[in-house]
């Protein structure tokens, strides 16, 4: 650890460019803020790459970029989705999250104390998934040209021989199960953002998915074709995506689609389809139907799946359409959005 | 491969929010710019993850944001300095680089053919380098919020047994090998930015290094302590780094550090001391001084490493200094900066 004159002022002091300068300021930042956070000795070696043994078996690596705003909200920060959000992208290949990397834009101006937080929580984040955040890049842009912070996490992962989920695996008759309600963490950014007031407390499901998968794939593996985490696009655009890869068609059931009423209300008043709506903490996985009851009784038992639901079955379909049958006994197109209902939200 | 009833038009086209959003939108532009110019099964199968074989060994793993202003330059661009950097970080652990991430952030309003002009280099820079870009992210950012792009690669590299390279292995004796000039890329992207339009052409030397690590470490494998390259900060920066790692100072000789005639007059007129100004393309090793002469030999014959020159020794020192012996035949302490004198020079 070095040692600096003065330490860093964490309660009033911003960044500046020269925190992102690979000088002595950037040096003082990371060992100050960072490697406190992280607290690994991986990171704390200090140098430019993190050196681990390589385990047997396939590696899965995966990476996201976060530009949520506000960086704060109810059940969550920028941090927190980071580091989940990258976890959960190894999860849903079957992967055991092992080793990530975190390198932040920063701009100009952003106060120490709320980086500090982020920091905090990430490291807080990480260790309770049991991951470690190995290795990291700070940059500073000008007041202007970046908006308070960006984050991107990378992630290396192992998976166990046998776990074979891919997007184009998807088969007809197969069951689509939900691991819990659609919409929180969409409504309670937008939410958050916008200041609305409304006399509703939608928390964000910002959660690390892979304690979960690891107990599905142990129950159900070779039968669980793929998992995917409904994130940017919501539902729609996930079961949309896999139709493509997999060359097949989705009928979902709309009653049994679980969403809070509080995220049903705030959705009728913003004009959004819950559907389109991003999610930070669920996952969707598609099964040999066979399975899918045990399965979903197993998921139910985890604190994440408390309300997994069935919600429909993959079809044959030429045109690849995801369609749902609604409450009042119709039949719709779930189409993916053209446009962006919600910008930022991840 | 997705089909669109339209495809992009690149020539005139802009990123709109709609591109970040997980939807078609975003499908679209992954499909139509970042697939093609990455070009591998891995990155297009499409899934949240890739997925690869582990190899035997250690891994090594880093990332590094990148937020160079401007994005073009002479000698590069962007695209392919988040490739080599990179590369670079681990290579300098001694490890052979594999598969890299690579998430971009981007501001409403910049164009397609921009955008894909810097896929394409860094598509090309990959295949040269041998390494593979496997998986990404795509965020989008309101016009004012960000500067055009900004791109985090990570990384992903396979360390040889015997191997160990450290940024605490500096020892009193060792000698500090360059592998060739100083301040090309910090010169070529200042001179970009300002178009000072001096009669004098600099280019950036940002060029991946994993080949020359791997014939050193062929030669003088257990004899190398340890390898950096002085990207932000320079070189001052650089061995001040390790001076504390290490616990050890340097002495350097002024008139055995190459730099260019025109590197040296840019660096006079704009007041700035080439041993700050960021470098892309080289690397300082601290090896045992009984290997310094041989490899010194064999790196000259490498094309990165025709100008490697023997510039220093490792020496003790309880104030940790980086010193230097003039061309007048004085002494100075080589400080890193604490201000920034190059902001978003990678």
């Amino acid at each position: 650890m070095m040692q600096f004159s003065r330490k860093l002022d964490i309660a009033r002091g911003k960044i500046e460019l020269s925190h992102g300068s690979g000088g002595r300021a950037s040096a003082q930042l990371v060992n100050e803020i960072f490697y406190p956070a992280f607290a690994n000795n991986l990171l704390s070696a200090g140098n430019d790459q993190a050196i681990f043994p390589s385990p047997a078996g396939r590696l899965a690596m995966s990476t996201d970029s976060f530009v949520v705003s506000p960086l704060f909200f109810p059940g969550g920060d920028i941090g927190a989705l980071a580091v989940n959000g990258v976890i959960n992208d190894l999860a849903m290949g079957g992967a055991q999250p092992l080793y990530l990397s975190a390198s932040f834009i920063i701009e100009e101006g952003f106060s120490f104390a709320e980086l500090r937080q982020i920091a905090e929580n990430m490291g807080a984040t990480a260790r309770s998934a049991g991951v470690m955040i190995v290795t990291g890049d700070t940059k500073v842009v000008e007041r202007g040209k970046a908006d308070g912070v960006f984050i991107t996490t990378a992630g290396v992962g192992v998976i166990q021989d046998g776990v074979n989920l891919s997007g184009d695996r998807a088969r007809p008759g197969d069951s689509v199960i939900l691991s819990g309600s659609l919409g929180d963490h969409g409504v309670a950014v937008m939410m958050a953002r916008q200041n609305l007031g409304f006399d509703t407390h939608v928390e964000s499901d910002c959660a690390a998915l892979h304690e979960l998968v690891a107990a599905m794939l142990a129950t159900a593996g070779p039968s669980i074709r793929l998992m995917r985490d409904p994130t940017r696009g919501g539902l729609a655009a996930t079961l949309n995506e896999i139709a493509q890869q997999s060359q097949v068609g989705f009928r979902l059931r709309e009653a049994d689609i679980p969403i809070k009423p509080d995220v049903t209300a705030v959705c009728e008043l913003l004009g959004l389809d819950p559907l389109n709506v991003a999610n930070e903490g669920k996952l969707i996985a598609i099964v040999d139907a066979d399975v899918a009851p045990a399965l979903l009784a197993q998921m139910r038992a985890h604190p994440l799946g408390r309300d997994a639901a069935l919600i429909g079955t993959v079809v044959d379909d030429a045109h690849r359409f995801v369609e749902m049958e609604t409450k009042f006994g119709g039949r719709r197109v779930v189409d993916w959005l053209s446009g962006e209902q919600l910008p930022r939200i991840c």
